[in-house]
């Protein structure tokens, strides 16, 4: 769990970070944990702004997530402002992320943006006219929990196939793994060392010239693409900002996303083109864009 | 195709309609000879609206249909507003339709909606706000085309497993056909009477009680819910809108319907209730929609 104090620049001038915590009690209390610290160190906070991930209220409630299990209704923002006194703001991780990169990122300047986070699982937030697009109860965007391959793998959520079982850095990890026990990840196993293969080792393995890593990583960006070419046709946006931990496969995945994503969009020649870019922000991205959601409170 | 004269409060005072016309031309041609006759007949529109199926962009160009073949570019509010001289506006037929049912149908009154058109393809509408989300380019709610089974049968648009490709009509029809071929359908062969299958043989066979013919509605049924759901997660709608010809099948449809929603949506245990309802106003709802958002340009 990341927070950061930021001045009225998007300036993070603190930040801190703590193991992510489990359970009910232990997200609420870590919560109260991270803002005490920054706090501590830049004191006077004006508005403070929380992004968790799964279905946030309007209420600042975070009512339920598939990964955070036992975290159901727990009232964020009410104990928030009891503790801090000061305004808050409680939205979805990824709702926050986008409108960090809308207002400092790769989004700047830009209406209608798709953020997809590629991380352990898919996060999402839709920007229409440059704000957060939160729907009829605050849930919109969960977009890693459609149905893309109804006879694929199991989601943590339970539903087969969604997009995030297919599209995330778990399935990435996965697939590698696959590769390996099929004999055709040799460079992915060397590159893991006897350890559980990731994400991070099929990368390594393509960039070492391996042909079978190489060969994953272009199956899991049309996995990715299949997921973006869906989306795009539902919410149209004129740019689409990838964040989360894969960002940093850099070309090993935006290469081959692009190619991949061209090739399943709907009415690729009578449109016009949408950029598919990495996010600006990296990993802050959330909690900056949360501490901006908190101060556009004050306005 | 069909068209309205609509009075000040949604009353239809004239329709008239013909058949789908063929090609650029024919499409330009047949838009021309519905508004010459509703002209006729209701003189001095005050404005003109249009839906048309595709991507149509803000300048009420229609850019490309993947079920309008050799219909590319066609710059139909320049057009209309050069022989009409009155303000046109021209939107997807399913953003009419979507708009026809927030003014006056089943969504009045709700402000985040989704509707989707059930026909020989599938069609999409995003109300958010009470409004249509046309996107960045005026293409979104495309809902017939993101990928729900990637190795399902192919879609009109030539791309596998789209949601419109296992849960149209068409779909439908396919469904019970292969049912037949397969020797499950007796029930159905017997309503078709030797007539290639359409949806209607399937619920005509269901009604009389046929167990297979039943068993492709429910397996078509959830095919429509797993579409829904995974929508559900990106729009956040409080009420989903079923429109086009296979609303005519009533609880046939709507009663698996609902219940394989159910067990698809994600936090159904912690998030309100969202509806499924039929359209209230039938065929007609995309040509009183398209009249209504012309209207809304006199305001």
């Amino acid at each position: 769990m990341l927070g950061v104090a930021l001045d009225g620049d998007g300036g993070v001038l603190a930040e801190h970070r703590i193991a992510s915590p489990q359970g009910l009690t232990g997200v609420a209390r870590a919560i109260d944990a991270v803002f005490d610290e920054l706090d501590a160190r830049v004191p006077g906070a004006g508005a403070v702004g929380v992004g968790i991930a799964g279905l946030v209220d309007f209420d600042g409630r975070m009512r339920y997530g598939p990964n955070l299990p036992d975290v159901i209704a727990l009232p964020i923002r009410e104990r928030m402002e009891a503790t801090t006194g000061a305004p808050v703001h409680v939205d979805n991780d990824a709702n926050a992320a986008g409108f960090g990169e809308a207002r400092y990122g790769a989004a700047r300047g830009s209406s209608h943006v798709l953020l997809v986070t590629l991380g352990t699982g898919i996060g999402g937030a839709i920007i229409a006219g440059g704000d957060v697009y939160r729907g009829a109860n605050g849930f919109a965007a969960e977009v890693g929990h459609f149905t893309v391959d109804r006879s694929g793998p199991m989601c943590a959520c339970g539903e087969r196939g969604h997009w995030e079982a297919i599209a995330s850095g778990t399935a990435l990890a996965r697939m590698g793994a696959e590769a390996v026990t099929e004999g055709k990840g040799a460079g992915i196993a060397f590159a893991a060392a006897g350890a559980s293969v990731t994400g991070h080792h099929v990368a390594d393995a393509a960039r070492a010239g391996d042909h079978d890593a190489a060969e994953v990583l272009r199956a899991f960006a049309d996995n990715v693409a299949l997921g973006l070419a869906g989306l795009a046709n539902i919410v149209d946006p004129e740019l689409i900002v990838i964040a989360g931990g894969l960002v940093e496969l850099g070309a090993l995945l935006f290469d081959p996303l692009r190619a991949a994503f061209a090739a399943h969009l709907e009415g690729l020649d009578y449109r016009p083109a949408i950029r598919v870019v990495p996010a600006a922000l990296g990993e802050r991205a959330g909690a900056v864009g949360a501490a901006a959601q908190a101060r556009a409170l004050l306005r």
